[in-house]
C-alpha cells in the first residue's frame, strides 16, 4: 500500500555540507512488497503484485514493473508515489533518504480493496503476502481487513508488519507472521522464544517465524517448533533479507513444503539476499547452497 | 539547455551511513536559467524561458513552471530531465546531490535552435540570457551559435558560462559576460582587474562584469570601468546570487539603465538572493534597500 520508487545514486565519497556530482542513477520499483515479489519469482514462484501508484514516480514505477516482467495490478491514485534516495559511496557506505509520502485519499483504500477482492475471487491466489508500511490515511485495520478477506476464501496469508497492525492481523486469522527481534519487542515487549510465545498466545492457530539476524530463525506453530541457523555468518547488505525470507515462506506454502524445509529455504534466500548488493535480488543457486548448509533443529 | 528539477528534502540531522526519514519534500523547476527568469520577473521584467524537458521529472518541471506563472517555450526531448536533490538539515547544513543527466540526443539541439530562432524572430526579445551548463552531446559551440543568432537580429546577450564556451561566446559577439573569480581564473588564468582585462582583450566591444563574492563587482566595457561594493557584508545562502546578478543586468539592459545604475541593482538583487533561503527568489524591497546602500565608483 505504500510502494516507493528506489533511486540509487553512486558517488565517490559524500562530503557533508557540499554539493556532489552524481554520475550514475538507477531507478527501480521498490518497497518491501516489490522485493518479496522479485525474490519469490527468482525462487520459481508465480507472483502478482498489487500496488497503488500515482504521479511521475508512480509512472516510472509502473514502467519498471513492466521492464522487470513483474505481473501487477496497479490502482491509480492521486497520491504521488514516494521515493527513497539511496546514496552509495565507492567504499560501500550507504545513506538513505526515505520520503514519507502523502496521506492516502479516501477513495484509494476502497479501490485497493476492490482490486484485492477481484484477485482473491479469481481463484488463482494461493498465498497473500502483506508487507510494508501502511500509509497515513489508510485505516488502522487495513491489514486485518485484507487477512479476513483472504481467510474467507481459504487463501493463506503471510504478514510482515509490527505493532498493533500485527496484533490485528493475527486476530483476523493471519496464517504466518514474521517479526524480527526489534518488531517482536515493540509488539509484545519480549524477544526470543519468550516473545514468540507471547505472540502465539494471541493466536494459537498461527505460525510465528521470528528472525534474529545472524542467529537465524525461530519458528513456532501448531505443527511444532524449530530453530534454523545458517551454516556460516554472512557479511553484506541486510536490506531486503527479511523480504527474501518472506518470499521463501510464501513459495514454500504454495509448494506444500514441510516447515523444516521451508525454514531451510528461508535461511538460504535471506542469506543470498545479504550477499547480493541489490535489495530484492538473489542468486537462486547461492540460496540453494546456503539452504543446504543450514541447520534446522526441533525445539523441545 | 540542461535544466534540473530541484528536489529539497528537509530532515532533522543527517546521519552518514544510515537511513533517514524525510517528512518534507519540495519540488521546483530549477537550474540557473529558471532562477534568472524568476528573479527577473521579481524585478519587474517580462521573461520567457526556453527549456528542453523530458521524462517524469520534465513533466513535473513543466507543471511547476505553470504553477509559478513563468512563461516558457518547452522543447520535448527523449532525454529525461535531471534532478538535483538538496538535503537541508535543521541547523541549515545543506548537502546536494546533482545528477549529471543523460547526453543530449542529436535531434534535440536542432529543436532547441529552431525554438530559439522562432522566439528571436518574433521581435519581442530584447535581451537573450544564456546561463547554465551545456549538457554532454550538445555542440561545444552551442552558446556561441545562440549569441550569433541573437546578434544577427540586434538582440543583446548576457552569457553566464566559463572556459572555452565563454571565449567562443565572446568571439561570436556576446554583449555582456559575467564570470565569477573562479571562472575568470579558469578561463584566462588571472583574477581581478587583470583577469577582466585579459578577457576584454579578446573582445573589446563586450562588457565584462566580474563578481568576487563579498568584495562586489568589477565592470569594464566600452563606456567605462566601475567597481561596485555592497554597503555591508551579508551572510546567508549564496546559491542563486549569481543568477540574481544576471537577472538584474538583463532587466537593466531592457530598461536602458546606465551601467552604474545597473551595477547598483545587481548588488541589490544578488544581496537579496543571499538573504533569501530559496535560490531563485528575492524580496524586491530588500533588493532596492541594498541597491541604495551600495557604492559604485569609477575605476581610473
Amino acid at each position: 500500500m505504500n510502494p516507493a520508487l528506489d533511486v540509487t545514486y553512486r558517488i565517490d565519497r559524500m562530503v557533508h555540507g557540499e554539493a556532489q556530482r552524481v554520475s550514475d542513477v538507477v531507478e527501480r520499483a521498490g518497497g518491501k512488497a516489490a522485493n518479496v515479489a522479485r525474490v519469490a519469482a527468482q525462487l520459481g514462484g508465480r507472483t502478482h503484485l498489487l500496488a497503488a501508484l500515482g504521479g511521475p514516480a508512480g509512472a516510472t514505477y509502473a514502467d519498471n514493473l513492466r521492464a522487470s516482467r513483474l505481473v501487477a495490478t496497479t490502482v491509480a491514485t492521486t497520491r504521488h508515489t514516494r521515493r527513497t534516495v539511496t546514496v552509495v559511496e565507492s567504499d560501500g557506505t550507504t545513506t538513505a533518504f526515505n520520503e514519507a509520502g502523502p496521506a492516502m485519499p479516501d477513495q484509494e483504500w476502497a479501490d485497493v480493496r476492490a482490486a484485492l477482492d477481484a484477485l482473491l475471487d479469481s481463484g488463482d491466489v494461493r498465498v497473500l503476502v502483506l508487507s510494508g508500511s501502511v500509509p497515513p490515511g489508510a485505516p488502522e485495520t487495513a491489514y486485518a481487513e485484507c487477512v479476513a478477506a483472504a481467510s474467507d476464501r481459504g487463501v493463506l496469508t503471510v504478514v510482515d508488519v509490527a505493532g498493533p497492525p500485527l496484533l490485528a492481523a493475527l486476530a483476523a486469522g493471519a496464517s504466518v507472521v514474521k517479526p524480527n527481534r526489534h518488531e517482536l519487542r515493540a509488539t509484545v515487549g519480549a524477544e526470543g522464544i519468550e516473545g514468540v510465545q507471547a505472540l502465539r498466545a494471541q493466536a494459537p492457530h498461527a505460525v510465528v517465524v521470528a528472525s534474529d539476524g545472524e542467529a537465524g530463525l525461530l519458528c513456532v506453530g501448531p505443527d511444532g517448533a524449530w530453530r534454523a541457523t545458517p551454516g556460516r555468518p554472512l557479511r553484506g547488505n541486510p536490506t531486503g533479507a527479511g523480504d527474501a525470507l518472506v518470499a521463501a515462506i510464501a513459495v514454500s506454502l504454495v509448494d506444500g513444503r514441510s516447515w523444516p524445509e521451508a525454514l531451510r529455504l528461508a535461511i538460504g534466500a535471506s542469506g543470498a539476499a545479504v550477499l547480493d548488493p541489490v535489495a530484492g535480488h538473489i542468486d537462486p543457486r547461492v540460496a540453494a547452497e546456503l539452504a543446504a548448509a543450514a541447520t534446522v533443529e526441533p525445539i523441545p
